[in-house]
């Protein structure tokens, strides 16, 4: 469906509400299935359906047939929105400014991308640039791994890996790349400054270019006898580092 | 297969190798696809085969059909091996004496199932504990998401919950929680000493029973807008938090 009309779909409840009260500009229509022959939303979700109207939202009832074949997931959680992509620029990231960003480096796993745009929300990170190799993040297993994060922070998609680090660099951010072969331990690394983690390829890693255009490369050290981490856990864990340290020096 | 026989695979070259390095014992055949026309493995997976050779392993090649119809993955990565659960007692587990654990109480995904294991090995962990109400661990999915970890540590299944905490505390572990409603922050739990880390379910959490009976309830902060982290997620910052005071009070 998005294919053909440059749209996606947030499905299910979770991502439905998400939508409503963070991003309701980008909804075209919300569609619902009813339950058999009331004509009324499964019950949890007739608040969702008010709410979606409440902002202006045209809400429309399907039969399941429909609601099936819109979706991408197997079984339809019995309510989607048909949503415009959110157009974020880099430059509105950048003004804020921020203090934690995440760059998603050639990241091409739906999953691994929309759980670590999850982890950037749950640590308080101020937005997510992804380079313009790395997955559509409006493929519907990218939206359904944020799990509504996709929503919550802004998302800046399509550029250039070398504008990006630029870019961020100019800001006043300082680079961390996340890398197996870093010198510098998780727990080493300085955090206290603005700064933004640069995270690679689920498969290869970062290109030893980006590493190299970086200030810092850091190892997420692995104590047993695990050869790695899968990038979604590896970016958690450097963000709640960062959080964890920003947090203490916003106290102190 | 494994539904028929009571086995299960170990698919591609990294899953392979890790048997082969870790398991040994528990692989009835290795199966590889030759390149076409050749008789010969593909490349990178010739010492693969020797490795297994070497360990009394019988391999054989099959075709591209036969590793298709094998193999759960849609696109088989050209060798499997065939193997037998691993038959971990949980006593040997608790006999260690362990430092830190993971027990999985009702978990049900397989991908976060294996990711948990995947990231109880990477933080050092001494063993995974799963309820009999938990997932199987040959679940092809879960196989896949420890990305080898299913060969490191010693893995436990099959325990009622109960039995499970009753028998964990009286082996000197306290009982970590995690949960959302915990009342200790991650960063403020004491984790000095031996410990269990409590994993309910990724859609509904820990019943109040199993809460009841540990002693912490430990949460992980949220500082955005995120609802919440995603099972592995938590799990992984719960364990490397823990791998990290530990290993710090061990160098005291």
């Amino acid at each position: 469906m998005r294919e053909r009309e440059g749209l996606f779909l947030a499905e299910g409840p979770q991502a439905v509400r998400e939508v409503v009260a963070h991003r309701p500009e980008t909804i075209l229509d919300l569609y619902f299935e009813a339950l058999p022959g009331s004509g009324q939303p499964r019950v949890r979700q007739a608040d969702l359906l008010d709410a979606g109207r409440a902002v202006g939202v045209s809400v429309r009832e399907v039969s399941h047939e429909v609601l099936v074949a819109m979706s991408d997931a197997l079984v339809p959680q019995g309510v989607v929105a048909v949503c415009r992509p959110i157009d974020v620029n880099m430059d509105s990231v950048l003004a804020g400014p921020p203090r934690l960003l995440v760059i998603l480096a050639n990241v091409r796993d739906p999953g691994n991308a929309g759980t670590v745009i999850r982890g950037a929300d749950a640590a308080g990170a101020d937005g997510v640039l992804l380079s313009d190799s790395s997955v559509d993040i409006y493929n519907p297993k990218v939206v359904r791994s944020t799990a509504g994060s996709l929503f919550h922070l802004p998302i800046a998609t399509g550029i250039p890996i070398g504008t990006l680090l630029d870019r961020v660099r100019a800001a006043g951010l300082a680079l961390l790349a996340a890398d197996g072969s870093g010198d510098t331990l998780l727990a080493d690394a300085d955090l206290t400054g603005s700064h933004a983690w640069v995270m690679g390829n689920e498969a290869w890693g970062l290109e030893p270019a980006v590493t190299a255009a970086c200030d810092t490369v850091v190892r997420v050290p692995i104590y047993g006898r695990a050869e790695s981490l899968n990038l979604a856990m590896a970016a958690t864990l450097c963000l709640y580092q960062s959080a964890g340290v920003q947090k203490r020096s916003e106290i102190r």
